[in-house]
């Protein structure tokens, strides 16, 4: 790898343009709507120049764009693309990305893979950018018939080296119904805890609990309206999943089910206790 | 404040025990079911002496048992602390127990005040106790017409003395109305949403929001199925109005309305935003 191009230096872009700087040696070529932002990661150093003139420089493209642009965006650029060139997205959502890419970009001679790099942050922009973001992270990589295995190989290790703690391969199915759990449903979740009627009340009458509830609320909203309309099957499920879990817990309070209510909580710990033990039990998975 | 009783030495009362010895001057006495734990803090000097022998000796009467079991052991007790002494429990839940001995308690020539200690942990018991759990955090203290402002005044200055953030007076009704939503709705959610069937795909798709829903779903099932049911109408309220705001969500999803769904997590964003302003403007009031 020596030349990577960035396009969209944003949060998680931008993280992974300074994640390559600090980690590698390669040449990196940025691309972003906004002039400011491509001019303040060149003379910071994070890279060497605008990507609109080295194209056909780049051994991997790694694009970081809102869920709705990604397909018709990169399609755009790869007749400019040289061929082997490796191409990985860092949607939330994989089904409307590989769907919109993997055959197409394998017929022009590019490695397309759909990547998902697990973090963030509630605060967005290239100035909230950070190198160690991804540190100890999972990066998910989607693959199908399409996948080349070496570009596969090349990207594993390139991920391992940025810091991050492991790469995960799958399908973009399983992905998605799997995400919709673990961050789709937390971000629905967060948003709707917030808005009870009691929350102006709460100021001296909180602790981590409420802060960990509702820390996601803070999120950029019509990016993730587009991630949620992109899985609507399976977070639509999750929801419901969840609902009629909390109407147990709620019907055993109002009819004072004192047993059923124990051994709801208690199932609950065990599960989560389980969990934990999982986690460590595969060095940390997250 | 010369000499202090605290009964029940597991994670809130034994960390009460530790923050007295590591902040103030008192002697400390302590009472737990559990010889091996009394023995324990004896030798580590935490306590100086089991409170049997002591009642009449104590200025404040600190209480950390299960919800079920903290007006039927203060009452009997009552009868041997001496006049004027100030009694405060710790429990989650509040009028059960100011209803069960405020009154009662003054009538004795007692001072009771019901407390609440923002702060906890997943784990429990005296080994997990620690000195610095109620650092920065808020001490509820509920108060009544049977409430005596010298006991009251004294008991500022002692929490504030052991690390507390902040005292806060409330009554019982507000106590029980707000808490429902900022500790005792984040439990049963954290716990309906572990038990998720796609729990077990989550290794290697998940992150800080996934951790953070679930945290307090390793809980003591006994204990917090009795503050959910001596609370029934504030929690059931809130869960009842989280149920519904999902439900708005789903619904925008369902019905591919991405304009009201940016507007449903628009506005959980701004009222989070605010929040966190409005908790920054008081001096970071948890």
């Amino acid at each position: 790898m020596n030349a990577v191009g960035v396009i969209g230096l944003g949060l998680i872009g931008g993280s992974m343009a300074k994640a390559v700087k600090s980690n590698t040696d390669c040449i990196i070529y940025g691309m972003d709507a906004d002039e400011n932002v491509l001019a303040a990661a060149v003379s910071e150093g994070v890279i060497t120049a605008g990507l609109e003139e080295h194209f056909d420089e780049i051994d991997m493209l790694l694009v970081a764009l809102y869920p709705t642009d990604v397909v018709d965006i990169i399609l755009g650029i790869a007749p400019r693309l040289k061929k082997g060139c490796i191409v990985i997205d860092c949607t939330g959502v994989k089904k409307i990305i590989c769907t919109g890419l993997s055959e197409q970009l394998a017929d022009m001679g590019l490695f397309f893979i759909g990547g998902h790099p697990m973090a963030g942050k509630e605060v967005s922009g290239y100035t909230n950018a950070d190198a160690d973001l991804y540190r100890g992270a999972s990066m998910i990589l989607c693959t199908d018939e399409h996948t080349d295995e070496q570009a596969l190989k090349l990207a594993d290790d390139f991920f391992k080296k940025l810091g991050f703690g492991r790469v995960v391969h799958t399908t973009y199915e399983e992905h998605d119904s799997v995400i919709a759990y673990t961050s789709q449903l937390a971000h629905i979740v967060s948003s709707s805890y917030i808005k009870s009627p009691t929350l102006e009340k709460r100021y001296g009458f909180s602790a981590g609990s409420f802060k960990d509830m509702t820390r996601v609320a803070k999120l950029n909203e019509n990016m993730w309206a587009d991630l949620f309309l992109a899985n609507e099957d399976a977070i639509v499920s999750e929801i419901d999943s969840l609902i009629n879990h909390l109407m147990e817990y709620e019907n055993a309070i109002e009819g004072h089910n004192r047993e059923k209510l124990v051994a709801l909580l208690r199932d609950g710990r065990i599960r989560k206790e389980e969990d934990e033990e999982k986690e460590a039990g595969m060095g940390g998975q997250k």
